[in-house]
C-alpha cells in the first residue's frame, strides 16, 4: 500500500469520522470503505452542533454558484475544492408534463445538464477527486457503468490527476468516446458491471489507486446529498412532498434522504414528511423485486436492460434504499425498456428536456406511480433526472421518427408539410377511435 | 401574412426601433430583417440613456442565474421570458492549457454546458422565442446546421409553441436526434445549409411563421450579446485583452463586441480596447480568406470540412466580423480537419472539456495565433467554446484511441497495465527523439 494521508487543515473541517452504518463503529478520515468488526459500510460523519451553529442560509448563497456553496456538509476541508460549476442545476417547473400526467405542482431536478459531463456523477467525483487530492493520491480510478467514467476522466483531466476507469466492454459508444477523449487509461472488461466492480476492489486493494467508488466511497457517495440541498433551497428553503429517483446502487436515493435529514437538523429548513419512491428497469429491479415480495433483503440478479446505467445487479445500498422507501410510504416500481424510451420521449415533447435511459426510466415510473394513485395529484413532487439523452442515443435510434427529406424547393416543402399534417390527422383519428 | 404583432408592455422596454446598420433607417419593432431601401440588415436599437440610469452591477446580480439578468439589454418587453436556466456558462480558468500553449492567463467560456441543449444557440433562442410569443406567433421555425434546431425545438416544447425546423439532410445523427427527440416537424432538405436557408427565406416570405434566425433575425442575434456580459461581469467588472471566438455567420462575433460596447457606454466596465481574433474551417474559411487578400467583401464558397456547424459559405455578417477584427488589431485564421480534430483532443485532456468541431477550430486558431506571435503571453485572453461534444462524435471517432479489452481478471489488468506503460515510454521516446 502506497496510500499517503495528508494533513488536514482541521479549523474547516465539520466532518469528524468514518462511521458504519451498522455496528456504529468509527474510524479516522482516510481511505477505506468497509468496517473491519462487521463488513457493513462506513458513512461520513459530522458535527452537527458546529454546522448548526455556523451555517445559515445567507451564508449558503453568499457561497459560489455550485455544489461548494454546502462545503460545511460535504466530506473535504480545503477552502479550495474542484470546482467546474457542478451542480445547482435547473429545477424546472414541469407544468406541460404535470398537465399530461395530472399532476398539480411537479418539478425536474435537471442533471442531464450538470457540469461538466451531463450526469449527477459530476457531484460525487467533484468530491471523491478533492478529498482524494487531500488524501495525498496522484492516481485516481473508478469502476463505472458509464456516466461515471466520463465524469472521473474530464474532472481528473482538469485537475490534472493521472487516471485510470474500468468500464464494461459492452457500453454505449456515446460514453465510450465521452471517456476517451479525456486522455486517460480505460480498461473495457469483458464481463457486467458488478464483475468490473469485484475486479476493481481487487486492484484497490493491490495499488495505492483512489477508486472513487470504491476505497473513497463513503467520501465520493456525500456528494449526492447535493441533490436534497439543492431542491430545498430551490424551493425556497421548503421541503417537497414526494420525490421519484432512479436506484442503481440504491446510494443516490439514500443520500437525497440524508440532505433532507440535515437541512431539517441544523434548521435550514423545517422537518416534513417526505415520500421517496424509487425507479429501476424491469431487467435490473433487484430492490424493486424485494419491494414487491416485501423481503428485507435484496436477491441479487443479472441485468438484461437498455437502461445501463442504473444496471448493477448487486445494488450496496439496496436494502437502505429499500428501507427508507417503506418507512416514508413511498414505493418502488420498475418498467419495461418500450415504457422508458416512451418515458424520454414524453419528457422531451413535454418539457424540451433529453434525458437518457435512466431519467427515461424514472419518468415512466413516476408516470406508473400517477396512474396507480400513488402519487397525490396534491402533492409536490420532484423527478431526478440523472443524465443526459445525448450519451445513449442507440436506445432512442429508430424510436424518435424519421425528418421529412426534401429538396430544396417551395413545392417539395408543401408536398412534405401537407403529408406530414394529413398523418399527424390520422393520428388523431386513431386516439378518437 | 397572418402575423400579428402583439400589444408591448412599454414601461419596461428599453429596446426602442429596428435600425438598418446601413443607411441608419428606423422601423417600429416588427418581424422584419432587411432594410426597404438599402436592404441592409437590420439591427435592435435601445435608449441607452434609460439604461445607464437604471442598471447598475446590483441590479444585474440580483436578478436570475440565466441570461435573463440581463434583460434591459435584451429585446423583449415582458418581465416573464422563457427561462430554462440559459446562460451563465462557467468561464473557466484553463491554467493547463494556458502553459501547454504558452499564455500567463487563459479563460475558457464554456457554451458546450449550456441549457438545454449544450450550445451557445440557447441564448439566441431563448431571446427570439420570447419575443416570438410577444408577437404573436404559434409557430416557429429555423434554418440550421444542427444546434439551432436542437435548441429550438427543446425551447419551443418547453413553451408549448408549434415547431418547423429545416436541415441539410447530411447532418450529424446526434444532432438529427437530438432534435427528434423533441417531436417538432423536421424538414431534411437535400443541399447545403445556404441552400436549407434559401429555401426558409421563401417559406418565411409565405407563412406566417416566426423564423428565429431570418424574420426575428435582429432579435435572435442580440442574444449573443450575453457573451458578452458575462464574461465580463465573470472577470469582475473587467473586459479581457483578447478573445477567440469561432465564425460562423459572423454574427456570434460582432454581437460580442456589441456586448462589450454596450457595457462601457452605461458604465458597467471601464473602456477598453479589446482585440478580436475569428476562427474558421479551412474547409470553409471565406471570411478569413478575405481578410488575408486584404478584401473589404467575401466570396461565397462552397463549404466541405468536419466543422459542419460553423460551415456557413455565404456569412450574413462576413463584413461586420472582418471590420471588427481589423480595427481592433485582432485576426482572423483558419485551421485543417486534422488540426480541428486535435484542438477537441487538446481541450479534453486539459480541461475536462469536450467540445464538439466548432470549438476544436478555436483552439485550434487560438493555437496557431500564439504560435505566430500573434497572442501576446500577457494578454488577458478568453476563447469561446460554443458547443458540446457529444453532438459530433463523428468526427473523433477513430481518433480518441480505443480502451484496453481486458478479462475481469486481475492478472489481465496487469498485462494490460504493462502494456499501455510501454507505450507510453515509447510514446516519450518519440518525443525525445
Ligand atoms: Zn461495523
Ligand atoms: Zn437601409
Amino acid at each position: 500500500m502506497t496510500q499517503a494521508i495528508a494533513n488536514q487543515t482541521k479549523t474547516n473541517a465539520t466532518f469528524r469520522a468514518l462511521k458504519c452504518k451498522e455496528c456504529g463503529a468509527e474510524y479516522e478520515l482516510q481511505a477505506m470503505h468497509v468496517c473491519e468488526y462487521c463488513f457493513g459500510p462506513l458513512e461520513v460523519a459530522y458535527d452537527y452542533t458546529a454546522l448548526r451553529e455556523t451555517v445559515t442560509r445567507e451564508s449558503i448563497q453568499k457561497g459560489p454558484h455550485s455544489i461548494w456553496r454546502y462545503r460545511p456538509f460535504l466530506p473535504v476541508a480545503t477552502d479550495n475544492p474542484i470546482d467546474v460549476g457542478t451542480g445547482l442545476t435547473p429545477l424546472v417547473r414541469a407544468n406541460r408534463l404535470a398537465r399530461r400526467l395530472g399532476l398539480k405542482k411537479l418539478y425536474i431536478k435537471n442533471d442531464a445538464v450538470n457540469m461538466p459531463t451531463l450526469s449527477f456523477k459530476d457531484r460525487v467525483v467533484s468530491v471523491a477527486l478533492t478529498r482524494a487530492r487531500e488524501l495525498g493520491f496522484t492516481t485516481v480510478s473508478c469502476a463505472s457503468t458509464g456516466n461515471l467514467a466520463n465524469s472521473t476522466a474530464a474532472i481528473a483531466a482538469h485537475a490534472g490527476l493521472d487516471c485510470c476507469v474500468f468500464i464494461p466492454a459492452d457500453l454505449e459508444a456515446g460514453k465510450v468516446l465521452g471517456t476517451l477523449i479525456y486522455s486517460p487509461t480505460v480498461m473495457a472488461v469483458q464481463g457486467n458491471y458488478d464483475q468490473v466492480n469485484r475486479l476493481c476492489s481487487e486492484v484497490a486493494n493491490t495499488y495505492g489507486w483512489g477508486f472513487v467508488n470504491i476505497n473513497l466511497r463513503p467520501y465520493y457517495s456525500e456528494g449526492s446529498k447535493t441533490l436534497g440541498y439543492e431542491v430545498a433551497e430551490q424551493l425556497g428553503w421548503e421541503l417537497p412532498d414526494h420525490v421519484v429517483a432512479p436506484l442503481a446502487s440504491g446510494s443516490l436515493f439514500t443520500k437525497i434522504y440524508k440532505g433532507f435529514q440535515e437541512f431539517t437538523e441544523v434548521g435550514l429548513v423545517e422537518g416534513k414528511h417526505v415520500r421517496f419512491s424509487g425507479a429501476q428497469a424491469d431487467g435490473c429491479s433487484p430492490i424493486a423485486q424485494a419491494y414487491r415480495e416485501n423481503r428485507d433483503f435484496i436477491k441479487p440478479v443479472k441485468p438484461s436492460t437498455i437502461a445501463k446505467s442504473i444496471a448493477i445487479g448487486n445494488p450496496a445500498d439496496g436494502v437502505y434504499a429499500l428501507d427508507i422507501a417503506r418507512k416514508t410510504n413511498g414505493n418502488i416500481e420498475s418498467v419495461s425498456d418500450p415504457e422508458i424510451i416512451e418515458g424520454i420521449k414524453l419528457l422531451a415533447e413535454t418539457e424540451g428536456i433529453f434525458t437518457e435511459t435512466a431519467g427515461g426510466t424514472t419518468i415512466a415510473v413516476l408516470k406508473k406511480l400517477v396512474e396507480a394513485g400513488k402519487i397525490d395529484p396534491e402533492e409536490t413532487t420532484v423527478a431526478y433526472i440523472t443524465g443526459n439523452g445525448l450519451k445513449t442515443q442507440e436506445a432512442v435510434q429508430g424510436y424518435a421518427g424519421e425528418p421529412l427529406t426534401i429538396e430544396p424547393k417551395l413545392d417539395s416543402f408543401e408536398r412534405a408539410l401537407e403529408r406530414s399534417r394529413t398523418l399527424e390527422r390520422l393520428d388523431w383519428q386513431q386516439v378518437l377511435v
